[in-house]
């Protein structure tokens, strides 16, 4: 089964600190690379954890804030000095193009820059043979989407013993994956499931951040096999979560235990956290949602 | 004597690295800060080496290359986020404000951010009470500017005694200061110099960023105190350098030989350097030029 991964370039938020950098992951699914938010120092962070981004050619930005932002520049820019001649293609909301595109197709003047802008709904943004990627809409203090990355159905697997006792031609065995019965010249048929077993299953990973907690997000990622839910503060801190439209450790492990996804990834955390401070957010949300995962840095999950 | 320091917050280049910062330099003089350059990452290096910013007011920009101008939207939204409610004022090259005002605007909207355009020519830019700043024209890929910060002539120093024996009245102390002689009401007159001492030197620092190497920069920072040359490359990378407009180390040791610098500060080094390399940039530069230092982040100079 190819790899399909998370890697945390940032689990910080808005204030900078000198413990996290602000937001960023990088997703990579087989051979292909997308970028989830790009705080700034995300080109550094790609370098230090010696990332792959000859394949990245889609950047989805969640929402404006700067520490989603910042990045771009100096990332499209390393880019063009590497002689990318694919298509980058960067999904936004349109208000970000005025703001980005100038500073971005400066730097980048090698580089073939598109600016996609989504809308502020449920949408296939992005689609290929094998993914897809669906905005989820998210309630902060401005326009700000998540995403599902998604793997297409997969084709059944051959089972090769039946496929060769039934001498099936090599041009039927494509129909044969997708779920066609063969029939045979003497007008037998032979039921699919005689020659194939099931697909392998189609993984999925939603990014929600940064948000209040929302049942409608539950809904979208019921069963998904990695959430990450932004989880800026601690119950503490409650008030100050809700006035500022992020949500608590307990909050987003509550919509991963709703939505009974696999597992959960924290992380977005406030300036206002130290080191210590990290593991307390885990065990309050690991006392709502036991599989719940602490981003850090550096750390790759693979789904 | 108030104190004159510069901080390295970035000596590398273009291309990022891990080991060195984009270009930015904190320059401080008595209780005031000014920026000069401002790559991704400056708002981390301020923060990592205790900086004090508060009394930053005016930033520089030397040219627009991203490795000098991609950390200015974060700076500025943090300075917004800490609620700066003096003017901040940004003097660069004028193309540089429809690429950046955008984004800077809509980044620090707290924040009262004014864009102030340069030319490419000596002028001087920026000046209060006691400090002038001037720019300084080189030659590089795309218009770039050096920058020379001179504190202004000072007062001179009262010889107290002198000023007892002669009981000279205290609002005449203001001119003495400036070099007047002061008449006694017998009608005989005190030079100047029976009531006073040399005044304290004028200090000044010029930094000089990106370019070829220059004779016209020799003659105007002629027995400067500090002198910022870049060395891009060592010698040995002479004809690349001259291709991308840049200076090496023995260049930039010879324009601080011929201009009877005090001491050279030489960074902006190449991505293609590794640790051990600045060692040997140094070396070439002190072959020539023995008061030589080599920046590296964190390290502050005091003139």
């Amino acid at each position: 089964m190819e790899k399909f991964t998370v890697t945390i370039l940032g689990c910080g938020s808005a204030k900078p600190t000198l413990i996290h950098n602000p937001s960023s992951q990088l997703i990579t699914i087989g051979g292909k690379a997308f970028l989830v938010d790009c705080g700034e120092g995300t080109q550094h962070q790609l370098m230090r954890y010696r990332c792959n981004t000859t394949r990245l050619r889609h950047i989805f930005i969640s929402h404006l804030h700067g520490d989603h932002i910042y990045g771009l520049p100096g990332l499209v820019s390393t880019m063009g000095l590497q002689h990318h001649d694919a298509e980058i293609v960067v999904h936004l909301p349109e208000a970000g193009i005025p703001l980005l595109q100038p500073l971005m197709e400066y730097s980048a003047h090698d580089l073939n820059l598109r600016f996609e802008p989504y809308e502020h709904r449920r949408a296939i943004i992005y689609e290929d043979k094998t993914i897809e990627v669906e905005t989820l809409p998210l309630v902060h203090s401005l326009p700000c989407c998540g995403f599902i990355f998604r793997e297409k159905p997969k084709p059944r697997h051959i089972i090769r013993e039946a496929i060769d006792r039934y001498e099936v031609p090599i041009c039927r065995i494509a129909g044969i994956k997708l779920g066609n019965d063969y029939t045979l010249p003497d007008g037998r048929v032979i039921a699919n499931d005689e020659l194939t077993s099931a697909p392998s299953p189609s993984r999925a990973y939603a990014y929600v951040s940064d948000t209040l907690p929302l049942k409608a997000v539950a809904h979208a990622v019921k069963g998904i096999d990695l959430l990450y839910h932004e989880a800026t503060h601690p119950s503490s801190r409650a008030s100050s979560s809700k006035a500022t439209c992020h949500s608590t450790a307990a909050q987003a492990a509550q919509i991963a235990s709703l939505a009974e996804v696999k597992r959960l990834l924290i992380g977005h955390y406030s300036s206002a956290l130290k080191g210590d401070d990290i593991n307390g957010l885990l065990e309050e949300a690991r006392a709502v949602f036991p599989a719940t995962i602490a981003s850090q840095e550096g750390m790759t999950i693979e789904i």
